[in-house]
């Protein structure tokens, strides 16, 4: 069965030595109070329950997978989950960030995020139960009415209830204007809606008394396509006045889907027959109000990579370490033993490096966005929440799409490690593998992601927002200019900044002759500038590593070795992805539709 | 439930248009008589086969599994194997490329390993039961005794029993030279054999009365090492003198794994106990006879992710032109629909060109390394049999490692382009990557392979093989040098030959220096080499297809895109190989093992 450390360590180099993220919180008046050491200690006790409670019950969720009991609609988790979220619910885990009007502990999201990243790395599927909950709860904190929040932000608080996310119908994912489920205004000020929705995460399950759906459905008057759909909440058991649970509500669980991975998360197809919901949000602007849970959603996704890819590679190098097998090349390493270890053969090392540096890297972008988001929700300052609203609407697809497909290659490379043995369920890294690849698909696949970073975030506004991050960049870039011991790092990092400028330019000057210039370009762009942001923070980190190495810790060494081997082995993939890029469109059109 | 089309015409296209290898069989003495007709109809059988009685089963088998009876130790396939397997005997299909005086059909191995493809397609779960066989049947067929051969050849060919390759155990896979077996010889001249064996595909079922076992075991005074290693043959029954089967004997299938994928192969823990066996070939030279079944294995597995990339392809295809969602950036394209079917956005054409590209340029490289190898064990000029060998060594570790790679990339596209579906298991999808992924693993991992080719076949021989080869590719672009038309193939394709032989002169003068190097190069040498071969084999189907283009035949149009999108699309992979190549050793073996 795997192991799982959290990775505490990094964590705290990230948070405090790197990005100085209390100085950042500070500037927010409701965390003016943070302190290096309360986070610190949060993140040590929340590795506890991570690798405690949620790590054994991964392989045995994975093999046992969820029930559905057809008469009664009720889904069963596997063994050992319920009793994992009644832990989590006693320790206060769900209250972490949120609003303390509604009992939250108000801590920076931030926190959070690491936290979510040391669960997703113990039980992505059984942290997928809560995950979804955060996102109903945003979204009910932002839209909701004074009475749904007092209704339901209390209980989504304290984790008593859950909550999902009701999106996708069989015939539409990606283009919810198509979407059909139907939503008819009562005289009491309610809506009775109907419809089929598929793919619902944690729809159904005992763990708590009340899930919360958010259903996006179509009023009777409403216009055609996406500006037409309005959000409702519906729960599972309608909710008195008094706030006691009332009657059944017409939402059930008609199927559960059998998945590639993430088996032990309920994925459900939900039935709504005349389900009792009321609006939230204004008619029509459904999508909008739904976008609020989106976006949280796509960071949440980058870190169940995240989570996936440390928990892979913390496996990986301990077999490799372990694991004794044919002997170097360059002659014996160990020649007290039968074979080295396998740790001695480069492309062990290579497979290893790869996923050590997208996790660490991976990391470090995570926490900047998460801190950065703290910034657009709480600075006092509004043209400070309006530049990181920007930086975080920028590097939120990135997050998505470079870190989830890294996820993929890492996993894979960790499997990989163990030969035969890694394609074999009881050591755990095949699930590793399908457990990442939901996480390039879903809340936006990752094609829609880098039409998001290339279409919307970056042609839409003329590169305005890349250019305010290119700046941080350019200003990183000058201040090391003189730093002998830098130029390692700066100089393919000023490189890769020039040639990102460039081919921006070049795909929007494509695109003003044709649109679809941008959809052929721009998943090869977003892995572009998803390396120009990785070998940014990889500099930044080389640079702190290089400052302290002197001390003797090792933990410096070994970001460095890491630093060296990314700009080397990883950043080069950069050269493939500009050609193809400018490669256009052409090649891709060429073909009639007819002859596929 | 997937569907799969044979894709005759393109196999004709490779083995008729492009290759000729009716004209190259002919220059072998008992290939004479071969023509295009007998080739094309057995194909055609052979692909009605494959659809109609073995791709209805995959996705049950895979839902299914198998079963162990642990007090008979008997296994039990899935629903219809068993029955699929009797419809394959009764057709005669084991016997298609085995010798004539056991039975066999002796036609072309070529044309076996077309409809070997086929069944990979569509069924590589249960198409491994008799593909094992196969390396049974090669290796006793070169390396055992007349009395071996007369056992047990004729009902290897006729299918009535079936073979298996007992290697790995718990301690060593790739590293075979520490296996623990003992074989103990008896009075009567057999051996009794004792150990555990793990991994065994199609170890254990009840689809044929008798299973013939290839075992690697130790003699008692064997030298440590691979030196010391020898092979045995071990029935599950024991053979009569008169071929009815005697006594059970002691090999026992002791457990089934439980895998990522091909569910329904039955890989098996085997136990011997005592097991009678006789020795195949000279004592202590068992891994030199096993390399026999090694190689065809290799090429094997490769056609395995031919077969997976085709059939993933076919289905991507139909439902890319089937499911509407959202309209292209460049205004609607089905105005009369809702939504424009998602084959008219430029990265869902990107993806499944991939997958195109790398089917049908495996398909090109294994046909023409299925023929030399025709050539190899057929021709009457010794001097092109060594020339055919030469180049079969060459081109097995690319065609196992860089079609099992690309594979894995082009399978999991092809899911992609279904969204969420594509997660799920009823659409077959996910299915394909989960069996494409072991692929990469088995008869030697994929950095194995690399090893193989950078370390000993180019490298051990100063280069000869590939210089060969590469004569081959120049005087294909002398040739072509000044056809106008075929300068966007031959340009390129010049343009990295050369590349290939500056990095191999680099990476071997660093070898002098620390043979790691080999280690640290290999992977990313092997995709480049790989890419090379296919930019080869592109521009030669691409001249064919220029030359009848004007035919009006709608094929060659395709054929001719494809090869564009190659060129402009995959091939620019090898500007990061190349980088990250020369990178070397420094960046991988700069962290000291504790650090990991």
């Amino acid at each position: 069965m795997p192991q799982y450390n959290p990775p505490l360590r990094d964590m705290q180099f990230v948070m405090h030595e790197v990005l100085n993220i209390v100085d950042e919180l500070k500037q927010c008046p409701k965390h003016a109070d943070i302190d290096a050491d309360t986070i610190n200690a949060v993140l040590e006790e929340g590795g506890k329950f991570a690798a405690e409670v949620l790590a054994p019950l991964n392989l045995s969720g994975d093999a046992e997978g969820c029930a559905l009991d057809k008469t009664t609609h009720e889904v069963t988790p596997p063994k050992g989950f319920k009793e994992a979220y009644a832990k989590y619910v006693e320790g206060g885990w769900p209250a972490l960030g949120c609003d303390p009007e509604y009992g939250g502990q108000g801590l920076p999201l931030v926190v959070n995020q690491s936290f979510y990243e040391m669960m997703n790395s113990a039980n992505q599927a059984w942290t997928m139960y809560p995950g979804l909950s955060h996102g109903a709860y945003e979204c009910l904190h932002a839209h909701g009415t004074p009475e749904q929040q007092a209704t339901y932000l209390p209980k989504l608080t304290s984790g008593e209830w859950t909550g999902t996310m009701c999106l996708t119908e069989p015939h539409c994912g990606t283009d919810l204007g198509m979407l059909r489920t139907k939503a008819v205004p009562q005289a009491d000020g309610t809506y009775k809606i109907t419809g089929a929705k598929i793919f619902i995460s944690a729809g159904e399950h005992n763990m708590v008394e009340n899930i919360i759906h958010l259903v996006l459905a179509r009023l009777p008057d409403a216009p055609e396509g996406s500006k037409g759909i309005s959000l409702f909440v519906v729960p599972k058991f309608l909710v008195n006045a008094d706030g006691s649970l009332g009657p059944r509500n017409g939402i059930f669980c008609a199927g559960l889907e059998h998945k590639m991975g993430i088996h032990a998360n309920s994925t459900c197809q939900m039935v709504l027959e005349d389900a009792v919901g009321t609006l939230v949000g204004q008619p029509n602007k459904g999508l909008a109000a739904m976008f609020v849970m989106m976006n949280a959603a796509r960071l949440g996704v980058g870190n169940q990579s995240l989570g996936l890819t440390e928990v892979a590679y913390q496996n990986a190098a301990a077999y490799a370490k372990d694991r004794i097998q044919m002997r170097a090349l360059s002659g014996p390493k160990a020649p007290e033993k039968a074979a080295d270890p396998i740790i001695v053969h480069p492309d062990v090392r290579k497979m290893l490096l790869t996923a050590r540096a997208y996790a660490e890297g991976g990391r470090a972008l995570s926490t900047y966005v998460a801190v950065t988001l703290d910034k657009a929700l709480a600075s006092d300052d509004e043209d400070e929440r309006k530049a990181a609203d920007d930086e975080v609407a920028l590097l939120t697809p990135i997050i998505k799409a470079f870190i989830t497909d890294n996820g993929w290659i890492a996993t894979s490379h960790c499997m990989q490690v163990f030969g035969g043995h890694g394609f074999i369920h009881e050591w755990g890294m095949e699930q590793f593998v399908r457990d990442a690849r939901i996480n390039m698909i879903y809340e936006g696949t990752n094609t829609i992601q880098s039409l998001d970073l290339l279409g919307r975030k970056i042609l839409g506004d003329n590169g305005a927002k890349l250019k305010k991050f290119g700046k941080k960049i350019a200003a990183f870039v000058e201040e090391e200019g003189t730093n002998e011991a830098m130029q390692e790092f700066i100089n393919p990092l000023a490189d890769l900044g020039d040639k990102v400028t460039k081919l921006t330019t070049e795909i929007g000057m494509k695109a003003f002759q044709n649109p679809d210039e941008v959809g052929a370009a721009a998943v090869d762009y977003l892995r572009v500038v998803g390396h120009l942001t990785f070998a940014y923070f990889w500099a930044r980190m080389a640079k702190v590593a290089l400052e302290k190495q002197a001390s003797g810790d090792k933990f410096y060494t070994a970001k460095l070795s890491t630093a060296r081997f990314y700009f080397a082995k990883l950043l080069p993939e950069t050269a493939t992805l500009i050609r193809t890029a400018r490669a256009g469109l052409q090649p891709l059109m060429e073909m009639d539709e007819a002859l596929f």
